[in-house]
């Protein structure tokens, strides 16, 4: 049996870090030795968040001090933008793995990632380096990655959703400047903060589009679409509206796509079930089931329902848990894979919670 | 001042049946004569809808007999399929005016209509001499017809945010080929009956598509279209997926279309504004404003988001409360031009419930 | 027909506010000369508040400057505790009306607000001569008011729920050690800010109950009762609990209370529809309709269930929209009757939204 | 190693019974070989639940036959009430030990059954020799047991809540005729049917009682809390009143009770923790932690906070899952008692979900 995985969190108040937590308590070999909070440090755990009484009764918050990560084999940073940044390069240094749940090495062009995130990006070497960690697509690249971008929630349905067509063994079959993405994300996406807008009497019995002049995992999915087509094409004409639903947890993405040549469900269904067929996370589902996020809820399987509406349009419809795969299970997918371990340790053991 | 208008209500035990009595309750010129209900005949109003018992203390359900509607001016048909259409001609005969919630004379075509409720159509002459209710497009023909049709609610969403696109001066804007889509629906609009898939269980903290392999509103939404263009144009091949949200009230609809020409948004914004200048009930919102459904909530307004993602790509954002301009309002509104009173009557004086 | 009323409202940038202005907007009497906000001072209302575009098309921001105060007839202030007592002893000067919805002016003693609010009172004889603004239990108090004190939400639902058992005319039916009240409130009561806990993630899918320790709404409540006693009887030893329930608007209390004589519910249903006759905004539900938060949504309505569980136990539930009579709805029926108009002005054109 | 325990379940398409799924596919000894239903025969139950796909891919639903019943170890009945009657007698003939999560055996006196659920009791000798399966109070019995009576909901909550004043070491605490129960209950406890008064629409944004008159779960507590009390004491006055709350998971009980002497938050928090010391799953909070319905949800986990209003009246708060603790994980745990198995198999390694 391996030795226990020693993991450290930063930033675990928000809800990936918690996500986190409640993943990795039941994680076969990680070890939790520590979590670093600034606004929470010296505090149980469990007294910030009480659903988390049973599993960790003793753990408290730490400071935000580098002493506490190095005792680490791996660090999730669960933190804004620019914090993984500013300790990668330490923990590199002392052949500490990172994977970062924030944006800081998603987008391989540090002009880019400025342009959208407002940072100078402040080791544009480790930057290189890093991997962007979406198993289903850089497995291998990730095993031996010392940094792991971990992917934004919208991107990680739509590359999901899109990679059979486009790294088809024939090539890419569909018209990449005709994409649509019509995404709808749980509240629990925009975060756990003080914020108006976010308020239970503002958003329950409510719907609506957002972020339309510009989201900035637009530049991540159009990156990602591309390497998936092995940069033969280009993605940029791609269309992407986010809307926000008055539900907790859950994201469904509603991917409109031309064909280039006349296809028929039958024949689609077959090229999305080869591609996933070996995949534990990935669940393409039979015509007469429809994808619901409550059907993936807490759990990190991601569902993808194909559809045909016409010969030349097909509809594909992706859910997943955003927290789960879409965040902080993905990144447990991503450090099982880092540690050469079985890749569904810590989270083949969660069944999606319905009703 | 006019006389009072006589109106009946068939079949007032759902969500579009007990809006209308929300409704006419305030309405200055209109007085309920009867509402019929062979489930609920005998009982008061207010035991089956206690949020009534302020507006209709003593008023009683009838039953479904012809009797009740020989009383009125004016008789509005909530009710299933099939209904309307038994009881027009009996009701025209006697210069009885009818406006029908549900499809019977939604589609000209009464081939059509077999094809998507599985009915064979009873009075194709009524059907011929029917008008479809859309007031921003139909209002001189609605003032003159004996029976209206009252659009669905995906449809109003859909013909309302095109039309000043599609029936611009210059001709349509827009590439009909192109047009996707992307309707959500609060749960309301599946009716109020019981059934296992509308249950909170099954619907709250929830978000799916359904219908994606065919849905009645559809072809509606393709005539309108058609209709808009004065026939020019085919719209058959525009893709429609519906999509539930946890919520009582509200719907959205996502369109993207395809420009003929390059446009920025100042001048959308302008052709949105122009179009719609008059009108009481359709509000283009001003950039810096977000459409979403909880500001239209119990109104029966209509808002327009204009955005454009590219010079030749739009998106147009519209959202109503489903059971107000998507049903039981724009029946009201269609009820005024009918009896030449003031369009707004009734209806001007609701305005959106926030939060 | 009298001449409109000159309306500032001070502080309508929270829920109570908006409500306001929603209410009045259609009040047959009320012109809206100011609203006052210091943070939101020169934008349009329609900005802040969409959902008022088709209301308030022009209407302004203030400054919270005393001269826009100076121009009106009455002056409701939506504001935090202790703005209104800032501002009162002015506008008295000036022969304006005060009516206040925070709780500036509903303890009597001003020890017990300072032990409860923790501010000093700044004009105790402003307050000495404020009327507590309970329509059904002090009209003609009110009508001479020159300051009304709105009641609290919680103890709106309390004194109309127990009046006609405390103040009966063969004295008070109940044992007053005996009461309990297990009150339950929509979100919207937690007011429109910033705070983590207030958000939608935190609240949906969730219940709790709060402020168990001792809630500001308690010595209101027992003031309340004693008064209903003339002053006969102590109510120290009421249980108050609040609860929060994952809804927008609405107020449940479930009021708990031992009999002093052995009563059957035909008795009790006559005690309290005997009692509230007359009222317009208080309906006391036969025994075959059950109370619910929806069936009063958006209106000025308290309902009242009557249910004897024993013959000496009694269990009344009352339901209102926490933001109408238990805010808003009833500072426009108490400002109607400080300016001697129909009370119902302006509230009896609501109808509750259902579903 | 124990050898796997051969499992049945009866009706698995109710909310219950799905979660029995969910939960013992997680059971490190138990073996699902039949789930019976009657309605859904031969559908594979990843059909009927997607979101167990990943959990069972080829399990189908048997028919209700006893062939399927007679190959396991112990049958769960997730049936309406007195199904699990109905075959007890031949299951216990054929030495397979029963767990019935419906009333069959909770009332031990058949007359007080056939009152309130309109059956006659057919095999009142199996009644008098079942055991009722709260672990906390009943483990010893539990552990001897051929069948076990699932405990109902809210009699879970109430009983735990109350136990240790009840049962307390110097005889009972509280005074028997003063407990008032305000409880309150997410949908899911209504059960998985099709009925209007569950429909989304009706329950969204809506607070109510029930059950006012009369609710069944009223007779099992009191039979219940006398058993804690060694039958010394009467609880047939206990006031019970279930309210309906719009969240799908989740169960509060508020608990009103008369202290028989003075009794300070320190002392009454000592005697529950020092009840409960032992107990895996429920959780005594500290002071400093409110209970909340979301913080045990999915989990097998009861939450209680204690605390004292005045000196003699303590207010109980009592938290769980209806699903789990109140429901599926109580069965599961009833099982591993009647095994002889670890009692949180398959139950500790559930986190609850939050946000």
């Amino acid at each position: 049996m391996s030795s226990p995985i020693k993991v450290g969190i930063v930033g675990a108040t928000g809800y990936t870090g918690v996500e986190l937590l409640r993943i990795l308590a039941l994680h076969p070999l990680a070890h939790i030795v520590t979590v670093c909070s600034r606004s929470e440090a010296g505090k149980p755990v469990a007294d910030v968040f009480p659903s988390l009484r049973s599993a960790f009764a003793n753990l408290c918050f730490d400071d935000l001090d580098p002493s506490h990560m190095l005792c680490c084999d791996v660090v999730f940073f669960a933190t804004p933008h620019g914090v993984a940044m500013h300790y990668a390069p330490m923990l590199i240094a002392n052949n500490i793995k990172v994977i970062d749940l924030a944006a800081d090495f998603r987008l391989q062009n540090p002009a880019v990632f400025k342009q959208w995130y407002g940072l100078e990006h402040t080791c544009t070497d480790v930057l290189a380096a890093s991997v962007y960690g979406l198993p289903e697509v850089n497995r291998a690249r990730i095993a031996n990655a010392q940094v792991v971008a971990n992917p934004g929630c919208y991107p990680t349905t739509v590359q999901l959703a899109l990679a059979p067509l486009i790294n088809h063994p024939s090539g890419c079959l569909i018209n990449p400047a005709t994409i649509i993405v019509d995404a709808k994300s749980g509240i629990s996406g925009a975060g756990r903060k003080a914020e108006l807008s976010l308020n239970a009497a503002e958003n329950m019995d409510n719907f609506k589009a957002y972020g339309i002049a510009g989201h900035r995992h637009q530049p991540e999915i159009c990156q990602g679409l591309a390497e998936l087509s092995n940069r033969q094409l280009d993605f940029g004409a791609l269309v992407f509206i986010p809307h926000l639903v008055s539900m907790i947890r859950g994201m469904l993405s509603t991917i409109y796509v031309d064909l280039l040549s006349a296809t028929d469900i039958g024949a689609l269904q077959d090229i999305y079930s080869n591609y996933y067929q070996h995949e534990p996370f990935v669940d393409v589902l039979p015509t007469h089931i429809n994808a619901e996020t409550r059907n993936v809820r807490g759990s990190n399987l991601l569902n993808i329902s194909v559809n045909c509406v016409s010969p030349l349009k097909a509809v594909i419809i992706a859910t997943q848990d955003n927290l789960v795969k879409g965040a902080a299970g993905q990144a447990v997918q991503n450090m099982n894979i880092m540690f050469g371990i079985d890749e569904t340790a810590g989270l083949g053991n969660i069944i999606p919670l319905y009703p």
